[in-house]
C-alpha cells in the first residue's frame, strides 16, 4: 500500500528575519555576535521594528528538512504551531507554496508567531535572536493521527523537547506512528539540546526512534565521548540508523548489522553560509529512505542536498534538489 | 609462547642519497621535476658523482617501517638484498644501529646497492631517480626460515612483485609463514603497482594475506572503483584487516566482523614532507597489532607515527615513537 505522504514532520515554525546590520546596531540592541540567543516577544517586536531591509522567510529545522524533501520532489506534510498573525500566515502560505500540506490550527490568542531576526554584519557573521512565541503551545490537541499513519517517515527534531506540551505532543505523534507502521526519525538538533535532554533522548531511541540524525558534535555529546570512533562504537551498538554528518568530512552511516558508509562530502566551489546543512542532509537522506534506496544512495543524496544549501545565503534550497539528483543519477 | 621478534620485513633495500639542487642540474642531468624515475646503474654513478652536498640515508619502504618499529620500541627482523659495497654496508650498518636485525647476505658480485638519488630544489620539490640494482637479486635463498617463524607478523611490500626472484621468495617466505602461524600483512605499496599486478595481490588477498595496508588510491585501484566507498565496501567483503589511509582525511580500519573504524589524522603544526607517511603508519600499526590492541588503538599508533614523519624532512623517525605513544596513553 502506497501511503499518502513520504515524511510528516513536526517542528519548530519559526519565521527568519535576515537583515544587514553594523557592529553599531548590535550594541545598541544588546545581541551577542555571532550567536543565537533566546528573546521575548516584547524585545522581538522591539527588534523587527528597529530592522531596515529585512527578508522574511519561513524557517525553523524540520520546516527547512520539509522544503528541502519538496524540493526533491517528495510529499510531505508538517505539523508546527503558528500564531494566526501577519507572520504565521506568511509561514502557512510559504510551506503551501512548496507543496506541503500544512494543518495545524493556528492559535488565535496567546503567544505571536515565532521568530528568529538574524543581523548579518559585514564580516559574514550571524548574529541570531530566536523568540519560540507560538512554537511551546504546540500540544496533543495539534497531532493528527492521520497524517502520521498516511506517512513512510515521522521525522521530529529535538528542539521540541524544551516545552512539556510539545513532548506530550510528539509522545502521541510516536505512539500513532508505532501503531501505524510508520518509522520515526529523529534529529539531535543542537549539542546544547543534547546536554539538556539526553537521557531523555537515549530513551527514545532505546524505544522509538529508527533513524538517527546528528552533526559530529550532537553524537559526542550524546554519549559523552571526546573521539569520533567512539561515538561511531557507540552507534554501531544501537539497533537503528545513525546518519552522522562531519562538514568538510563528510558522512558516516552506520546501521547495527554491521553496515558502514564513508561519504566524502559533495565537492562546493564556495562555501558561502553553512546555515542549514544539517537540515538539508536529513531531507536528501530521507527522501533516499521513502524511496527504499540503500544507505549509501541516501547518504549521497544527503551530501547533495547539504552542498547546494552551503553555496548560498539561506536554509532553504534555491535550485531543484530533484534535477541535482537526478544529475547524479539519483532520482 | 613469545616469539623472537615482533615484525619481520621483506622489503627493496634502498639507499636514499638526498641533496639540495637547482633546476640546471635537473635540465643539466634529464630529470623529470618532481616525480621518481628508474635509472641504469650507469647513470646512477654518474648522478652519484655529480651531486655536492648529498646526504645518505637508508630507505626503501618496509625497510622504514621497521625502523619505525623500533623506535616503538618493538623487536624487528629486515630481509632485503644489498651488494657488499659502501652504500650496502652504509645501509647494514643503519638498520643495526636502530636495532633491526639483518642477515641477508650480501651480494658478491652483480648489480650494485640500490640508490634513490633525491633532488630537493628550493621550490620544495623531489625529483627521485632511482636504480633499484641489487634489489631485483633476492631470491628463495635468501628467506631464513627461522626468522619468519619467530616472528608474530611477516610485512612484505607489493613493490617486491617487480622482479620474478623476488616473487619466488616471497612465495617461500609466506608458506614458512603459514606453517609457524606468523600472520601476513602485505601493503599495496603504490597505485602503478596494483595497475601492474593487481590479480595476483587479489589471489595473494585471498589465499595468504591477513592484514592489508593501502591508501585510498591504492585501494581505489585494486578494486577498480572511483569511489572510496564502494572500496571500503569491498575491503569489508574479504576475509582479512584493512587498513586504509586518507592524507589528512585520517584513515578507515575495517574487518570482515563488521568492525569498522573511522579515525582521524593526528594534528600537525605544519606539514613539512608528506614521503614515508604510509610506512610510518604501517609501522604504528603493526606495532599495536603485535602487542594485541585492539584495532582502533593500532590505527591511532599508525596516525602518531605518520604525524611524526610528515613534521620533518625524510621518512624515518626523528623523534621517539615509544615516547609519543606513551604521551597518548598507548605503550
Amino acid at each position: 500500500m502506497v501511503k499518502r505522504y513520504d515524511v510528516t514532520g513536526i517542528g519548530n515554525a519559526i519565521v527568519d528575519v535576515i537583515h544587514p546590520a553594523n557592529d553599531e546596531f548590535l550594541l545598541e540592541h544588546k545581541i551577542a555576535k555571532g550567536v543565537m540567543s533566546l528573546i521575548d516577544e516584547h524585545r522581538a517586536a522591539q527588534l523587527i521594528a528597529g530592522v531596515a531591509n529585512g527578508k522574511e522567510s519561513s524557517g525553523g529545522s524540520a520546516a527547512n528538512t520539509m522544503a528541502g524533501l519538496a524540493s526533491f520532489g517528495a510529499k510531505g506534510h508538517f505539523i508546527g504551531k503558528v500564531k494566526d498573525d501577519r507572520l504565521g500566515q506568511s509561514f502557512a502560505e510559504d510551506l503551501k507554496t512548496n507543496g506541503i500540506d500544512f494543518e495545524t490550527a493556528m492559535a488565535k490568542g496567546g503567544p505571536a508567531t515565532a521568530c528568529c531576526v538574524i543581523a548579518v554584519t559585514p564580516d559574514g557573521q550571524r548574529s541570531m535572536s530566536t523568540y519560540l512565541g507560538a512554537c511551546r503551545e504546540l500540544s496533543p490537541g495539534d497531532i493528527g493521527s492521520e497524517a502520521i499513519a498516511d506517512a513512510e517517515i515521522l521525522y521530529i527534531e529535538g528542539y521540541l523537547w524544551d516545552a512539556e506540551a510539545s513532548k506530550d505532543a510528539l509522545r502521541m505523534a510516536m505512539a500513532n506512528a508505532k501503531q501505524a507502521g510508520t518509522k520515526i526519525a529523529f534529529t539531535l538538533s543542537d549539542p546544547f539540546c543534547v546536554g539538556r535532554f539526553r537521557e531523555e533522548f537515549l530513551h527514545l531511541m532505546k524505544e522509538d526512534v529508527g533513524i538517527l540524525f546528528a552533526n559530529e558534535e550532537e553524537i559526542k555529546a550524546l554519549y559523552e565521548v571526546d573521539d569520533f570512533d567512539d561515538a561511531l562504537q557507540a552507534a554501531r551498538a544501537w539497533h537503528g540508523i545513525a546518519a552522522i554528518t562531519r562538514s568538510e568530512k563528510g558522512c558516516v552511516i552506520a546501521a547495527d548489522n554491521g553496515e558502514v558508509h564513508v561519504l566524502d562530502a559533495e565537492k562546493v566551489d564556495k562555501v558561502i553560509d553553512t546555515t542549514g546543512a544539517g537540515d538539508q542532509f536529513a531531507a536528501g537522506f530521507l527522501f533516499g529512505h521513502a524511496q527504499k534506496k540503500n544507505l549509501r544512495d541516501c547518504g549521497r543524496l544527503g551530501a547533495i542536498a547539504a552542498a547546494e544549501i552551503i553555496s548560498h545565503y539561506g536554509a532553504r534550497p534555491e535550485n531543484s534538489l530533484r534535477a541535482l539528483a537526478a544529475g547524479a543519477e539519483l532520482d
